[in-house]
């Protein structure tokens, strides 16, 4: 019989899921309604069926890709449905939320019936000849999952509860993208007092790895800065109240904050950051 | 005639600078005043000689090699002598400090009549045999410091003011130590949530220069956290009140605070760090 993984919502990453399980020939319903023109779209070039709650609520496995914020309301929304389904799913948060978020779709979720699993997604969104993510799975409904790795995704299975991959995710991504808010931040610093030039070049001679780096990711950031907001909050989350780095990952929304008004607007800082990573390092000091 | 640095203070910056000079032919006076007996033994290994205000103003150069909070204080405390000398000595600040805080030094010199010079510090302390760091030299008299070179010390002079040197200090200590902060404050976060061991893998698989870089700067790190606590907070000054980016800072202030207290204590961080540095990736995910 032909599996149905339900996909919500088809965002860059769950339409890029969706189209790699259904070229591996699973049936990918969605949730359409209200969605724009442009995303009703991209939904059925990547093979997805426009479908109700009841219709996901009767998919073999459900995958919840939405933005941070938009997680725990998902669930809710689907529970009624969930509840009244005669064969039970599995429902998995694939989302960049703190341990504490997941917990609370876990408890939404549990009194409908359906399994469960916490999801991670590591990488960028699967693209046509390419490896694609991987998907880290945790908690008890994960060996459960078995059939994503069979229909084209990477899945790893990671012995820890629910909660342990949405961890590997959050600081994972504290890591990477924090880097990036660090190049972003001390290169505006440097660039506002005259010393750019200096830092690409000292950085050039002493760090070519991270400059290297920098080429890539931060211009690979710009678009993208509007969605690491909610994601960078969730970090600080992640941290707990108690724990003084809380506060780097504040900051980091902050600057994410600011850099996606700057690309929406002005691109001043956009454009600050594109001078430097053209700088022409022998410039930089007499 | 021989030159005469004067180095303060004899820390491990300073003895390792000023030993490069008295190696190099320079006399290199410094104040020893309430200093311990270790510095004073250090001072005297390195082949400085104790000296008074005056003798430290009758250098051809005085280099400022102290903690941050102590910038301001050393100025003032030798405006006096430098006001006194006959023949004024180029006054060199090269501490991790922001832009306003040497311009605040420079305001102090300056109706001394003692030539000044914004200085940074790029590298760890020269050793016997090592190449030893770069100073990076700003600002209207850097251009008579060539001497500094001649000396044994490397140099680079920026094309920029007062503050251009430490703008480039603050900027890339900002990436290089924050870099080492936000591995530290994830990898504890992974392993307080039980998802370390896949920490580690994954960063293994798709991260392998930045984990190896972790293996060796956070070791690194654990005995110099103290210090760095007020470096991130010059750098959180840096940035200025407006940028949203200073909170990074605070946080990595705190951070380092903490680690700080627990190398001094318990040390439950600095062994939960060392067990993910020790990881056997092969444990990481099933």
């Amino acid at each position: 019989m032909q599996p149905t993984i339900a996909v919500i919502a088809p965002g860059a990453m769950g339409s890029g899921v969706a189209r790699r399980l259904a070229e591996h020939g699973a049936a990918v319903p969605t949730l359409l309604d209200g969605r724009s023109a442009a995303t009703v779209a991209r939904a059925r070039a990547a093979g997805m069926q426009a479908a109700d709650e009841a219709a996901v609520a009767a998919a073999d496995i459900i995958l919840s890709i939405v933005p941070p914020a938009e997680a725990l309301g998902l669930a809710g929304r689907l529970a009624p449905a969930l509840r009244a389904a005669p064969r039970k799913p599995v429902y998995v948060d694939c989302n960049a939320v703190n341990v504490a978020t997941v917990q609370a779709v876990a408890t939404i979720v549990a009194p409908t019936g359906a399994g469960f699993a916490d999801g991670g997604i590591i990488g960028g969104p699967p693209v046509p000849g390419g490896s694609g993510p991987v998907l880290y799975l945790a908690g008890p409904d994960a060996a459960r999952l078995g059939v994503l790795r069979d229909l084209g995704l990477r899945l790893q299975v990671l012995d820890g509860p629910v909660g342990a991959a949405s961890a590997l995710k959050m600081s994972y991504a504290g890591i990477t993208k924090g880097l990036t808010g660090l190049a972003a931040a001390m290169i505006l610093g440097a660039e506002r007092n005259g010393a750019g030039p200096a830092l690409h070049a000292e950085l050039a001679a002493s760090q070519p790895q991270l400059l290297a780096r920098f080429g890539k990711g931060l211009p690979d950031m710009y678009a993208k800065a509007y969605r690491w907001v909610a994601e960078m909050r969730e970090i600080a989350d992640f941290l707990g109240p108690d724990d003084p780095a809380r506060l780097i990952y504040e900051g980091m929304a902050g600057l994410y904050e600011r850099l996606a008004a700057d690309m929406a607007g002005e691109k001043r800082d956009i454009a600050a950051l594109d001078a430097f990573l053209d700088t022409d390092k022998a410039d930089a000091a007499a």
